[in-house]
């Protein structure tokens, strides 16, 4: 597949323009992934991409007093570790970008203040790391800073104390809810190639970005977000491809955030309508993240941990192994709230695409 | 003052470097603010800046049926008329950076859905004014955009339902307490000069961006978010002299976001200790907007529409007439949730400096 990709015209940023069609970018200086972490919980240890994590911690509670400190404390572990595998300390990284589902993003305020770094917050629901990732390679690419961390998380258990019902009520989840992933994602973003590749290993890059609008079909939901955020998906993607005047075989992978199996066929019907046909080079992190047979999660993963951590483990080794080429990441978000639900309101989507190459 | 100010050997920018000391960025190709709209709530509006917004809204629920909708909506209007006001239209806009207080954003979300503008949703409590100007600006000096929208608001039933109590409770308000105001402010920002300035009116633009870290000394009242804040103000504003080289008097007026009268003396005393005396040309939207001895709103004005509103009104009128000629706008954040302030965590502050010019 790669062969046949290295034949494609369209390869991007090298009219040195940066504002490509309605909503992309092409990177002049493409900005270089140097490192990545991913902390995931016990269940997400236990799921197919559970030895590809860096760390897997069995304590649900990550040792804290509850729920909202115990994701504060992943995302933080998570933070570190990046900067150690980069062998960087805090003080190298000129901005942090990062976000959570929590309410007033606590998760992040509380577990990324120790790091003394300069922070935008950001919120995309679980298109959170798309959009971090997008505003990382943005200040690099700029020269606005040499590295960049894009960091998100989500908990199983806040999220859905957050947003359904404390977990001690012992709610029944229907077959179209997903399960909120417990992990964080990581990614270092330079201006310089990283200094400790193996041997063969390839650059891995982000080259483009297709910035996302809310889109809102009407669902009304929560227990059924990848029909609300399928939509977004499809009209990223396809503007994706069209800003760029390319073809789904463009990339190796298009790698959505979590639609989960309902999301996910509601997407490729979209894209068949308007001639696309994604269905043979699709992946959803939200389906691979768990196996469904033995884990009960349903519709799939979601939540802002469950596309960064898929990427920063499996998408990234694909990458680097040179299995994959191109791919475009393109975690999705459903922009509700507790109160916006219980007032009858429906759940828009948002989708952030992220171009990555290996090269 | 913008004659002494005029001699200033620090002329930010000029020499191209865009990544100024340890936090700030000057921009090469400073965005202009080429059009800004404000609209208040009926309070504000009696206020002592209220003859100065575009539109001051009499009913508090926006024509809603609930808190969340009137908030959307009031930030809809605001848009809407920043659009008007500079001859756009929505798909003249490349990107909207923007946000509120209200969990997930629900605000931000359900107001601009329909205006279908790509997304960059932002959190930084009532500092986000200044974060989504910070990116804006970002997005248009690098070339990522021709024009972007930055935009906040905040809705005062909308906040004490979501942080404190909801208003039927009718509980007591601290003096330390600050009133949340109902406002939502937008800017323009452009790659290009405004084609529809008045007869000898300067350019306005922003020149550089102090991003701030987050900052906890430990406070822990949700009725006290002006002593929560003026340590992340402190921080950003000598982070902006030091990266800058530059002393208080390079500014014709320093302006915080809300911190209130109780926070107003904190910041000014840690300066102090610093030996930067911004005494003389310190101003805080939080106090300019309500009048404290006939409006009884305790300790000021707070909220993500408090900064947003008074610098898209009075700060930009003061600029255009000429009466001064350059300010440092530090939007301020108090980073709570109910959450986390019911787990009797420490309230950590953020604070986003932004230069403004008018030349």
């Amino acid at each position: 597949m790669s062969q046949k990709n290295s034949d494609n015209k369209h390869e991007v940023g090298i009219n040195n323009k940066k504002m490509v069609g309605k909503q992309s970018i092409a990177f002049e200086n493409p900005p270089y992934i140097i490192a990545a972490a991913s902390i995931a919980g016990k269940k997400e240890g236990e799921g197919p991409l559970g030895n590809l994590f860096d760390q897997v911690v069995e304590d649900s509670m990550f040792g804290q007093d509850n729920w909202e400190a115990a994701e504060s404390e992943l995302m933080k572990m998570t933070a570190q570790r990046a900067l150690m595998k980069a062998e960087l300390k805090n003080t190298d990284i000129r901005y942090l970008v990062g976000g959570d589902l929590l309410g007033q993003l606590i998760a992040t305020s509380f577990g990324i203040a120790e790091l003394n770094i300069p922070l935008f917050g950001v919120y995309g629901a679980c298109s959170t790391m798309g959009e971090a990732m997008s505003l990382g390679a943005i200040l690099v690419d700029g020269a606005y800073a040499k590295k960049v961390i894009a960091i998100t998380s989500s908990h199983f258990a806040g999220a859905e104390k957050q947003f359904r019902f404390p977990l001690d009520y012992g709610n029944q989840r229907p077959y179209s809810a997903s399960w909120t992933v417990t992990g964080s994602g990581a990614v270092i973003l330079s201006d310089q190639k990283s200094q400790k590749k193996k041997e063969g290993e390839p650059d891995i890059v982000i080259t483009g970005v297709t910035t996302g609008k809310i889109v809102d079909y009407g669902i009304k939901d929560s227990m059924n977000m990848g029909a609300a955020m399928a939509p977004a998906a499809f009209e990223t993607i396809k503007q994706n491809f069209e800003d760029f005047n390319i073809k789904p075989d463009y990339y190796d992978k298009i790698i959505t955030g979590d639609l989960g199996y309902v999301g996910k066929d509601i997407l490729i019907d979209l894209l068949n309508e308007k001639n696309y046909d994604i269905s043979k080079r699709h992946m959803d992190c939200g389906i691979e993240i768990y196996d469904q047979e033995t884990q009960d999660t349903h519709a799939g993963g979601s939540g802002c941990g469950c596309s960064a951590i898929t990427f920063c483990s499996y998408v990234l080794k694909q990458l680097k192994e040179g299995i994959w080429k191109r791919v475009l990441f393109v975690p999705t978000g459903a922009l509700l709230s507790q109160v916006s639900f219980n007032e009858g309101n429906t759940v828009p989507g948002i989708a952030h695409g992220v171009m990555v190459e290996a090269r």
